[in-house]
């Protein structure tokens, strides 16, 4: 049976699963839907959120437990306790640089809101991206262990959302992490995905407001 | 070396990390600060939040990440990839339980906050534990496949957490989840550490104010 995913016509939470299936050549459905459809969906779903992914005989939620399910299967949760603790930690991290941003970007539009998005860009952003780039420096061209792992796809992920959503490339000044970021761009499965997808949309408040 | 825990003087993040290492009969010290020495450490660490945790001779944070090592290495994560998946869906749903309401309390004293405190005793507290309650009955007394794993240790934590900050049990209405909360509590390891722990203060805002 194929895999389905829905989710927002969007990068958002979906992204991470979409670009580890992509990864792991695992071939399914990308179901996208819009603010009227999500509306029906909603209340007849276990949990009111998106992603929901139908795998493995399965109706399954949360987003970052889809992909730790996917990484396990196909070896890119490291080799180790010690190498599994350290992707764990950096996709926290990677979690935390989405959550403080883009909670200042789904607000209704006003000062406060430009302020947030101004913060997030000038300040928020750079100070995880600090961090990212020394990680990458100390773990030969990888977030963790000199190797791929799904840390690495979800930074790819969080990155290309974060810049969409701010428009502006937020990997500019970090040439280091910009050169990375296209070399998990260029892994095979992933290329295909990323010239085929949809192309996101100039506000993507549309789904929530 | 033991193990050190550096945290706020209250349950939060903190307390998944405590009981995991009760559970496991782990030694530690328990370093709890106040807000003044907060804004003294804060500029020292290398990620600006608590807790952090120095074991296996690292220094670590990110609270989940540090749960899930202690569960991998003490056997708490399942004992087959999808168990471990159902344990990661799980701990994601307690943590959403967990953010959708906290984010109302840590907020100033106002009418909204009042409201979004209300809301999240009446409705989305109710709406998460149904969820559990049902799981509960589906896992023979445990969350996941029938036998105690780091979910039932975060459950524990974070029902106890809502209902310190809420003023409320949060279970009065749920007599199965609340008999599984006891089974949990009454666990060695766990038993001693609740017996000889700080009591919460009565306002947690108070680190961060």
């Amino acid at each position: 049976m194929v895999v389905k995913l829905t989710y927002f016509a969007m990068p958002g939470l979906g992204e991470p699963i979409r670009l580890m299936l992509a990864v792991t050549k695992t071939e399914f459905e990308d179901i996208r839907v819009g603010k009227e459809e999500w509306q029906k969906l909603k209340p007849t779903l276990k949990l009111p959120y998106l992603p929901m992914v139908e795998m493995d005989g399965k109706t399954l939620f949360q987003s970052m437990a889809v992909c730790r399910h996917i990484a396990r299967k196909a070896g890119l949760y490291g080799s180790s306790e010690d190498e599994a603790l350290e992707i764990d930690v950096t996709v926290d991290t990677l979690e935390d640089m989405r959550k403080h941003t883009v909670s200042h970007y789904y607000q209704p539009d006003s000062e406060e809101r430009d302020q947030g998005m101004k913060k997030s860009v000038d300040v928020t952003i750079p100070f995880f991206l600090k961090l990212f780039d020394k990680q990458l420096e100390e773990n030969k061209g990888y977030l963790v262990a000199g190797k791929l792992s799904w840390a690495d796809i979800l930074f790819l992920s969080h990155c290309d959302y974060l810049s969409s959503l701010f428009h502006v490339d937020i990997l500019a000044d970090f040439p280091k992490l910009k050169e990375y970021q296209q070399k998990i761009a260029d892994l095979p499965g992933i290329k295909e995905w990323l010239e085929k997808r949809p192309p996101t949309p100039e506000d993507c408040r549309i789904f929530f407001s």
